[in-house]
């Protein structure tokens, strides 16, 4: 047996200005590429039918993606939606379609996922890159070369993913576009750079933005996050609130949690903006956080731009 | 509007002989508990019957146990099975029969939720105390008051109603009680009481076991811990792998993990031991990380035994 060798697959960085370069670039351009993957209501029709029942599936970044799309979908009375990652996806469940979520379309537990579906399912790719060979696999491929990235660190292609998602459901992306158009400029408080650690929460659709904020926190800046649904928060871990951390909520929260995050000493984040400007902020955080710690997001330990084991 | 607040429902201690002895006994009553709960046969016939579609509801630790159960039962045929947390359970969707799972059943979100249920569900709660509000609120209700706990932090409760689902499934508990039996007694490795992180991983059933070794991590010893499916751990949070952390495997690693922690400088820990005799391990990790920083698992910081919000 060989051993799994992660492989970097991304063009190499020649001309990057600074650490952390490539990610800020793209996560600035956010309110751009959600209005593009407003706007192109044709691609939208090729997502999952009204009334289908349906698998979204994805890794990472891509998974929590996943989760708020299925929320979205199932609570708008689109049909059951049931969000998996790829190594753990439950494919006998007889479901109409099954959308691939991956930004490189090369991650290897997706190339192997799309091969198990079974006969009979309507397959969907929603891709960055437009050559994957995740497209010769499916039925139907999405592509949204303009989100694309260079940044290890993905940002814009996850968020312009769940845009275009939304935006299918019906729902108007102006007053998310306008958020992030100030979320991307606003000043960061430097107590949030210095943090100690980081809780993220949500609810519904913003618990996948949560695990997401926490992600980027983790993989930029190396740094203490959790995240979980918010009535979760309190059956364990608010155990770990305490002066000098923070717990910042998507969207709005839940009735007494600012009150016991302050009684527990810990800073309590929370805004009006849509939630996914919300998000746009805590990736500049993370960004701010990795350049404090001398780190480069765009190439951060360990990591690459896709997972490819060798076979 | 009232804030809510946490509420404390266990007796007080009056007779503790010290920091976590509560969690000490009563986690090492787990070989015995759960060859309780493997031996009643009629409990077990309560449960939900080959073929229906069901929910499995808890918060926290339930929640987690309630995973693994969802995936044991439909990896083994028995009907599709989806587990919530309370407050994010989605009950609109035809389930045969709902399963809520909680050590007190006084749990605000346990109780809420059990109203919500669509008539026509069959409901069936599986509780420590007999004497539960939630008892009168559901058709049928399997106690196991011989594995109810005095500490806030819960070990034993969950895995015994973990071991009564694996039974009610028809899997032998023989081999994971004898090994409980030696986890119970060997020496814990001085490096793990003094590592900096831990990240548990599984996969399929496992996952849930991952989730609650690093909440009992979280609550005990407040540590930084984490927690992934095992394919999930390469998507970003295996940045944070380094010399002086843990990860821990729970059942057999997937080919080639072992290799990319070992590159990333960290500690892989695992072994053959039933995976469920692996989670005593870390629960005893867990309480001696707890006693070797003065704290007091039995009662944690903003931790009560139940969570139960004023109206």
């Amino acid at each position: 047996m060989t051993a799994p060798t992660p492989a970097v697959t991304a063009e190499p960085r020649t001309d990057a200005p600074g650490p952390g370069a490539y990610m800020e670039s793209e996560l600035t351009s956010q309110p751009d590429t959600w209005a593009h993957a407003a706007a192109i209501a044709a691609e939208q029709r090729l997502l999952p039918a009204h009334g289908e029942r349906v698998a979204v599936i994805g890794c990472g970044t891509s998974w929590f993606m996943g989760q708020s799309y299925a929320w979205l979908r199932e609570a708008g009375g689109f049909g059951e939606t049931h969000a998996f990652a790829a190594s753990e996806a439950l494919l006998h469940r007889g479901y109409d379609s099954v959308v691939l979520l991956s930004r490189s379309g090369t991650t290897s537990e997706v190339l192997e996922v799309s091969q198990r579906i079974p006969a009979g399912t309507r397959t969907i790719a929603v891709v960055g890159d437009a050559a994957s060979p995740l497209i010769d696999l499916v039925d139907d491929v999405v592509a949204l070369p303009f989100a694309d990235e260079q940044s290890v660190v993905q940002t814009r292609f996850a968020t312009t993913a769940l845009a275009l998602f939304r935006a299918s459901l019906g729902e108007s992306m102006t007053r998310a576009i306008e958020h992030a158009g100030v979320t991307i400029q606003v000043d960061i408080d430097p107590e949030l750079v210095e943090a100690d650690q980081f809780t993220f929460l949500g609810q519904g659709w913003t618990v996948g933005l949560a695990h997401e904020a926490a992600l980027k926190m983790r993989e930029a800046a190396q740094s203490w996050t959790e995240s979980y649904p918010a009535m979760e928060y309190r059956h364990g871990p608010i155990s770990i609130a305490a002066p000098g951390r923070v717990t910042w909520h998507f969207g709005p929260p839940p009735a007494g949690l600012a009150g016991e995050v302050a009684a527990a000493g810990a800073r309590f984040e929370c805004d009006d903006f849509d939630p996914m400007a919300q998000l746009v902020l805590a990736q500049r955080v993370a960004l701010q956080r990795s350049r404090a710690r001398g780190l480069d997001p765009d190439s951060p330990r360990n990591l690459t731009r896709s997972v490819i084991l060798d076979a």
